[in-house]
């Protein structure tokens, strides 16, 4: 049977050494690999860790879980206004099944060479099904979108349809969901291969106050952004209801899918002043950005009506 | 009961705030981190991921997993000859146990203090216990130690004394071992509690040609740096069993010892007319540097009798 070390040089090193990168000194085979700094840059950092039956499915397809775990990560750098620069693997596996390798490497490769994001090194180990990854990318100094610049005034938007995830995650698990056959597929891609918005969340750089991913669900991120920027929030439901797949849906039902997340869209503030550019950015990105509400100087987060609104999301625990 | 965010505001984020560096721009709590380069310097970056029954036993002190998970990656950097800037975790719970959580950061906490190591980012998740942890250092550009360095005629040197962790793990596995009591703790802190060797590898920057960290073995990580150097060795037996901690062992258990890895000490060469200066280093640092065998053009490993050693070493499946 292969070893680690043919395990590493067969499937990871060309993850490494196939993607050409003026920041890689030395990628993958020594204790540590060695990067280039990019004058004038900070480096933005982030990891996210995939682990079986709590975030994909037991038996879900390892090409699908290479690449979600890749995107979460990719997504983060998007919400940042980072430009990817390369990233890290730590993969736990209970037996070293070559099929299973081959088929996750694909899903990373995929996003890798799309966003020219080098494998730089990692750790393969014997254990439950669990992947690590962290990713790093570069942002011109202090240009990095973070979530606490959202001021009173600010417009707050939302990248794409809420809510596919939600309704994909009910067909994965064999519920019925009256959906045609193009909305069933996409509800399954949106949950299994989601759309890191790296290009939108560089061209939002200098235009955004704040911005995140929307990871945790709509109210609970926004929630972030709210505590980080000490300011309030007036949402406008109806606007959110119009960036839902299906707004014939039931009301509860709608809530619910706008607060599940696992969307990786991005969620961010931009003053009243620059919505011009927004459209601008949606024709040249094909984008489709909604307005859902205003950031408030009261510190509370209520509906059009003035009423308030209980945050909800995903609990990790 | 406390959520995933409020245990990392109580436990996690003062990992990172009460650690001052300049190298942080901006630590836990946003999609990413920022951390600022330094100029002339390039970035060691390295990561290891620690399972409950492979790398520690079920049931072993929440401190020494924090402790041995932080020590493990340091010692990555140290085999590059690097500084430490920053780490960031991935962290896997199958509950979330705060008493277990205190411990652990505890344990990471003593060596991120030592090290002056700002935690800057990770994510916690529900799973079974896995620990990954990311860490990155600077080096002054081309200036670190590889393990392609190795040229013909270095001396091959180990830094402390080799088998240790063999004959800690016999003990936590409850098998007699005869060693008096000092010995027996030192053999389990070993296990447990490895020191990461950062000031040596500082130290041998333009010392060493090569170098790395025993980690699977003294053969087996031996040969890593033969074959990425292209060269062979000549060990000298006798001289190994100078570095082991108990003489009168039996010489395949001591053989065994030595090749067990999960030692971190660091293993590098140097040319033999900087030999003087590893005295110098010896004395400054109170460490204790053993020769054990020299670099030959010959692409081989043998002993001192020109007899062939077959590398063996930890299998990580």
């Amino acid at each position: 049977m292969a070893n680690e070390f043919s395990i590493i040089d067969k499937y990871f090193k060309p993850l490494g050494e196939a993607i050409a990168s003026p920041n890689v000194v030395m990628g993958i085979g020594d204790d540590c690999a060695l990067l280039n700094s990019k004058p004038g840059h900070q480096l933005a950092v982030s990891c996210d860790t995939l682990v079986a039956g709590v975030h994909f499915l037991e038996g879900a397809d390892p090409e699908d879980i290479g690449y979600k775990a890749l995107a979460v990560n990719l997504s983060d750098l998007a919400a940042m206004g980072a430009e990817p620069a390369w990233f890290s693997l730590c993969l736990s596996l209970p037996e070293q099944d070559e099929v299973w390798i081959q088929g996750f490497v694909k899903g990373l490769a995929s996003l890798a060479q799309q966003y020219n994001l080098p494998l730089i090194g990692g750790d393969t180990t014997k254990g439950p099904l669990t992947v690590s990854i962290q990713i790093a990318g570069y942002v011109p100094n202090n240009k990095a979108i973070t979530r606490s610049g959202a001021n009173p005034g600010d417009r707050i938007y939302i990248a794409g349809d809420l809510g596919w995830p939600y309704l994909g995650l009910m067909l994965l698990n064999g519920s019925e969901v009256d959906l045609n056959g193009n909305a069933s597929e996409e509800a399954r891609r949106q949950i299994l291969k989601p759309n890191p918005q790296i290009e939108l969340g560089l061209a939002l750089r200098g235009v955004a106050t704040s911005m995140l991913d929307i990871s945790d669900g709509l109210t609970a991120d926004l929630g972030h952004i709210l505590k980080a920027s000490h300011v309030g929030a007036k949402l406008n439901l109806p606007n959110i209801s119009k960036a839902l797949p299906l707004r014939s849906m039931d009301k509860h039902i709608q809530w619910d899918a706008v607060n599940f997340g696992d969307e990786y869209k991005l969620l961010f503030t931009v003053p009243a002043e620059c919505i011009d550019v927004l459209e601008r950015i949606e024709s040249e990105l094909d984008c489709s950005l909604t307005c859902v509400g205003e950031i408030t100087e009261n510190k509370t987060l209520i509906d059009e009506q003035g009423r308030t609104i209980q945050a909800k999301g995903y609990q990790h625990f």
